[in-house]
C-alpha cells in the first residue's frame, strides 16, 4: 500500500483552458479512485494529433472544458479502488482510450473493439460515475478520453487499463498507448495484409510509419510511402518503405495514374493516414479496382465529405475504418509491448523530441510544423 | 455431334441497333465457334437491368452498337471449336459474365472473383479474338457481356461457362446467371452475414430478394426489406424478411433514425440494390456505427457521387462492392443449381412474368415500371 493511497494526490499537469488556447502547467488535486477504477503514476506520455483536436475542436463534439488531455502514457499504478481485481499498486499500465470490459455485446462478440460499457460517459469527458478526479484552483477539471495522460498522476476505469512487462521502457512504450497501435493494426487487424502484398501508406507521421511497419512485417512485397515532406524520405525507409514518393516530384501528372503504373494495377492495400478528402479520395482512387482495400485512419472534421463515384466501389474496392487499430487493449497491447521487446516494432526511432511537461506546447508546435515525427513528454 | 456442328446457324435474336431504341426482332447468322470457344442454343433468358443500362448508355462506357444484349440465360451446348476440354455438346450450361480462367493472376489468388483473362475483349464487345461471331443484314453485331442470351444461338469463350445438373429446369435456373447469385452471393460471400446479424436490404426487385434470401439462409435474426413500393410487402415476407419498412410511411422522420432505433443501435450489414445515391447514404448511416457493414450491389451512373462524412467511416464502418456475389461462376454456380434443386434458393417465386421473345421489350418495360420482380423470356 502506497503512502499516498485513499488521500487527494497534489501534482503538476497540464490543464486546457478553453479551446484554441495554450495548455497551461497548473498544480491540479487528484482524488482517490472510487470502485473500479485505479490511480496511475504517468511516467511518460506521447503527444498525439488527436489531442490537438480536441483542443481545437477540430472533429469531437462535446469536449468540456477546462479539461486534461493526452491519452498516449505510460505508468505505475499508484493505488486501487474497490473491485478491482486486475491490477494492484506497481504493476506497469499503459492506459487504454478504447476499453475492454469483457462483458458488453462487442467485447462477448467478433465484431469490433470498440467496447461500449463506458463510452457515454468518456465522451461526456466524466469518470463511469458520471463525475472527475481533477480539481483545479477549485474548479472541476474533465478527463479526456478516458485516459488524461498530460498529468502526473491520473485516474482511470479498470477496464481502460492494460498491464504490461515491467522490462519495457515507459518512456518508450507509452507510444504503444495510441500510435503505434492504430498504425500497425491498421495494417495487421483491419486490412490483415497478406504476403506478397503492394501497399501505400499516406502520410509519414508517427502512425503513417507504425502502418509501413505492419505491412513489412506481415510480408508485403512493396510498401509505398507517400508523402509531400522530402525529409520523410529517410525515415520511410527505415521503417520498411520501398518506395518513396513525394506527389510534388510529379507535377502536371495525375498522381493516381502515376502510382498505378508503378504499381501494376494498382495497391492491394491503401492507409490514409493523415485526415484530408483529397488524400482520401487518391488513396481509394490509386487502389486496385476489383480488389483493392483502403483504410482510413486520418480523422478529419465534418465539416467535408469524401466523394467517390458507385461504380468505383461495386466491382470490388472496400473502404474500412479502424480505431486503435482494430486491437482490444487488455489482451493486445501487452503483445506489442512483447513485439517491441522482441525487436519487431520500432519504437525508438519514432520519438523525434523529448521534453519535460513545462515545454509540453512545444510538442504540439512541432507537431503542426512537420519537424517531429513523435514527441514525448518525460515526468 | 450435331447436324449444325461447323455450320453458320440462322436464327432469331433481338438485336439493339442503337442507344435507347426499342430492341428489333431479327434473323441473325451465328458462326460456328472458333478455338476455345462453345456454341449454345439458349432455351430461356431473364431480362436485368443492366441490359437496359447497357441499351441506355446509363453507366456503361465503349458499348459498341449494333448489339446482342443478355447476360442471364441456360442452355444446351449445341457444340464446342477446338481445344475445348470442360464442355461437350449437350451438356446443360449457364453462361458467365464474370468468367473463370483458373489461370489469370486473379483466379490463382484469393482476393476476388473477377477473372481477368479476357476482360479486355469482353468490354470491347467481342471474342477474345478481337472479332464477333454474329451478323445481321450482311452487318456486324457485338456481343455483350460475354453472353448475348437475347439470341436463341449465342458463342461463348469456354471460361465463360458453367456446366449444371441436367434436372434443373433451364427457365427457371437461368436467373442464376445474374440475379441470385449477384444478390444471394452480396449476402454469403461479400458480406459474410452471421448468424444472429440484423440485415438491411434496399429495393426488393430480383436482387434484392436474393439478398434477402441470402441473409435469411446464413442465419439472420432479422431482415429489414425497404421499398417505396407497397406491393413489395407479401413477396418480401415470402423470401425472408422480419420487417418490412416503406419509408413513405415514415413522413417527416428521419427514415435513418428510425431505423437505427428499430433495430437497437443500426444494421449489422446492409445491402444496397437499387444504384441511388440516397438510399446508398442512407443504409449507410443506418448502420452500427462501429461495425456495420454496407455492401453496394446497385450500379449507378458516372454523373453522381456518393458523399460521405470521413469521421462516419472511420471509427469501423465498412463500405464494399460486390459483382456478381463474388461467386466465381464455374466452381459456384453449379452449387447454386443444387441449392435450388434442394429448395434453399427460391426462384420460381421470383419470375412474375414470362414471355416469347417477340415480347421482350415489354419485359423492360414492367421493369420500369416496377410491375415485376423478373421476367423470363422462354425461347
Amino acid at each position: 500500500m502506497s503512502s499516498t493511497a485513499g488521500k487527494v494526490i497534489k501534482c503538476r499537469a497540464a490543464v486546457a483552458w478553453a479551446p484554441k488556447t495554450p495548455l497551461v502547467i497548473e498544480e491540479v488535486e487528484v482524488a482517490p479512485p472510487k470502485a473500479n477504477e485505479v490511480r496511475i503514476k504517468i511516467v511518460a506520455t506521447g503527444v498525439c494529433h488527436t489531442d490537438s483536436s480536441f483542443l481545437n475542436g477540430i472533429f469531437v463534439r462535446g469536449v468540456r472544458f477546462p479539461i486534461i488531455l493526452g491519452h498516449e502514457g505510460a505508468g505505475i499504478v499508484e493505488s486501487v479502488g474497490e473491485g478491482v481485481t486486475k491490477f494492484q499498486p506497481g504493476d506497469h499500465v499503459i492506459p487504454l482510450y478504447v476499453p475492454q470490459c469483457f462483458e458488453c455485446r462487442v467485447c462477448t462478440a467478433d465484431r469490433t473493439n470498440l467496447c461500449e460499457k463506458i463510452k457515454g460517459t468518456q465522451q461526456q469527458c466524466v469518470m463511469p460515475d458520471g463525475t472527475s478526479r481533477f480539481t483545479c484552483k477549485g474548479q472541476t477539471v474533465y478527463h479526456s478520453m478516458g485516459t488524461s495522460t498530460f498529468s502526473e498522476y491520473t485516474v482511470v476505469a479498470d477496464v481502460s487499463l492494460a498491464k504490461i512487462d515491467k522490462r519495457a521502457p515507459l518512456d518508450k512504450v507509452c507510444l504503444i498507448g495510441c500510435g503505434i497501435s492504430t498504425g500497425y493494426g491498421a495494417a495487421q487487424r483491419a486490412a490483415k495484409v497478406e504476403k506478397g502484398s503492394i501497399c501505400g501508406v499516406w502520410g509519414l507521421g508517427g502512425i503513417g510509419l507504425a502502418a509501413v511497419l505492419g505491412c513489412k512485417n506481415a510480408g508485403a512485397s512493396r510498401v509505398f510511402g507517400i508523402d509531400i515532406n522530402p525529409k520523410k524520405r529517410e525515415i520511410a525507409e527505415k521503417f520498411g518503405c520501398t518506395d518513396f514518393i513525394n506527389p510534388l516530384d510529379y507535377p502536371g501528372q495525375n498522381i493516381e495514374e502515376v502510382l498505378i503504373e508503378k504499381t501494376g494495377g494498382g495497391f492491394d492495400y491503401t492507409f490514409e493516414c493523415i485526415g484530408n478528402i483529397n488524400t482520401m479520395r487518391t488513396a481509394f482512387m490509386s487502389s486496385n479496382p476489383s480488389w483493392g482495400v483502403n483504410i482510413l485512419i486520418g480523422i478529419s472534421s465534418y465539416e467535408k465529405e469524401l466523394s467517390l463515384f458507385p461504380v468505383d466501389i461495386v466491382c470490388g474496392r472496400t473502404l474500412k475504418g479502424t480505431f486503435f487499430g482494430s486491437y482490444r487493449g487488455y489482451d493486445d497491447v501487452p503483445k506489442l509491448v512483447q513485439d517491441y521487446l522482441d525487436k519487431k516494432i520500432l519504437i525508438d526511432e519514432m520519438i523525434s523530441h523529448t521534453m519535460r511537461l513545462d515545454s509540453i506546447n512545444d510538442a504540439l508546435h512541432y507537431m503542426h510544423s512537420g519537424d517531429s515525427i513523435r514527441s514525448v513528454v518525460l515526468y
